[in-house]
């Protein structure tokens, strides 16, 4: 599977572990319409202070989750992976600056990779409801609602966590909703055997470096269900560059690391077909 | 002016009070564009939990406000106006069915149409920032902003809130910004003299009935400027129905109400007309 980035500009990389996802809609409902809120305003909810009020018990500034049992199932980062961590070459002032960020929730780089790699995330994509034109419009909104995003992170299982969000949103507003869009867990690749081997030799070809073996914050359900599927092996063989900007605006895709990631591609085929008995 | 509504079906109204509004914008900013929560996830502050955390220390579920000094300047209800607001003929279950909603915050019909026109309000309109198209999609946005605002009573003054809730902001989410929309203090008119006196013989022609005398939560900032302005007196008659769904989908004008009006405004300037000397 090629469907994920390297960690810094210049730097192949392996992929051997993704976040799992569980992504979902909360619906705080109010009037029957969008109403008038001089007319009405005082004696209605507004949908949007309770939702924010929900979700203000759920994610906290400081990047962390307050969903009960939210971490219980997380598996703490081994000092092997922290030392591996440590060796990845990522210029964390320079990664802000291409953020356009002035400061992260955390400045050590390899807290930035624990972070990205291997802790769980509660993110809010967007929220909807009532008037979001351009200028002002004076209205109690019909409705909120907020697209969010849980990631996973070994060993977490999604089943658990969709229940814990499900029980925090039913004793904090019992008013919500939940409609649920998507649930994959978390991959983790074993990184020994032929085909990470041939993955490897490949990378050196195609891109003229030993390639680092990293982790990817983002998900790829289907990894795990090839893997389960097939009962075959799953290498994650990222050409994208580190700031190719996925999901963003303006998201690119460098010509030389297509040039780069057809070479690695024969490569890895080669290799396989000359070393592996089907 | 003719910008309001009666406050029940079937009950020609006068009103002789308006709430004040300051409409404002709040904005949280991120990364410089949207960027993918898989990849990004856990080392950049998401907007729109910085921007919930905000708005849950200003608005309370329970429809208060939180702003230190936010109700100092509230003139208090008199027992006088409790008493004419006891004598309104409103139907609070048919009010709140009307509206759609489960429950009113509050369900006393004295305490609704205090709320509605006697206690300052502060209402979200609308969030943007993010994705909000259909379905998924997985972004840390590059901003939060909540349309927002205040709606006033005698004797709160614009500015004086206006500078409250900056000073909240900056105590409570330094990272955000205010950008102010348009600010109107609330009014209150004389209902003594022969304006209002041609007003109400005018709708009992109009209508066929003694109009009830009322105050509206919405706010009209062009009748306290034409009053001062003008150095005259401003007459508030509102011709729209109770259910006529101002600033709702299906927003909608009676006929009858449009006959009535007519009759109501000729009786009334030819009463002026013939009583008062410019």
């Amino acid at each position: 599977i090629s469907d994920s980035m390297w960690v810094a500009p210049g730097t192949p990389s392996l992929c051997y572990a993704l976040r799992g996802i569980v992504y979902a809609y909360i619906t705080v409902a109010g009037p029957a319409v969008d109403i008038h809120s001089g007319v009405h305003g005082g004696v209605v909810a507004n949908p949007h202070v309770r939702l924010s009020h929900l979700l203000a018990t759920i994610a906290k500034p400081d990047g962390s989750v307050a969903i009960d049992g939210f971490y219980d199932q997380v598996r703490p980062l081994s000092e092997a992976e922290r030392e591996q961590f440590a060796q990845v070459p990522l210029d964390v002032a320079a990664y802000r600056e291409r953020l356009g960020v002035e400061s992260l929730l955390v400045e050590d780089k390899v807290e930035v990779l624990a972070r990205r790699w291997a802790e769980p995330t509660f993110e809010v994509h967007g929220i909807t409801g009532g008037y979001t034109g351009p200028g002002a419009k004076t209205i109690v909104p019909a409705f909120a609602e907020a697209k969010v995003s849980m990631r996973l992170v070994p060993d977490q299982e999604p089943e658990v966590l969709i229940a814990a969000l499900v029980d925090h949103v039913a004793r904090n507003c019992p008013e919500a909703t939940i409609q649920l869009d998507s649930a994959a867990p978390p991959f983790v690749a074993e990184t020994t055997g032929p085909h990470y081997q041939a993955a490897r030799n490949a990378m050196r070809i195609g891109f003229d470096a030993d390639p680092l073996l990293i982790r990817e914050g983002g998900s790829i359900p289907a990894a795990l269900l090839l893997k389960e599927h097939l009962d075959a092996p799953v290498v994650l063989i990222p050409i994208c560059a580190a700031d190719d900007n996925p999901h963003s605006p303006n998201e690119k895709f460098e010509a030389t690391h297509f040039e780069g990631g057809i070479r690695t591609f024969i490569a890895y085929l080669h290799e396989l077909a000359s070393t592996i008995r089907v």
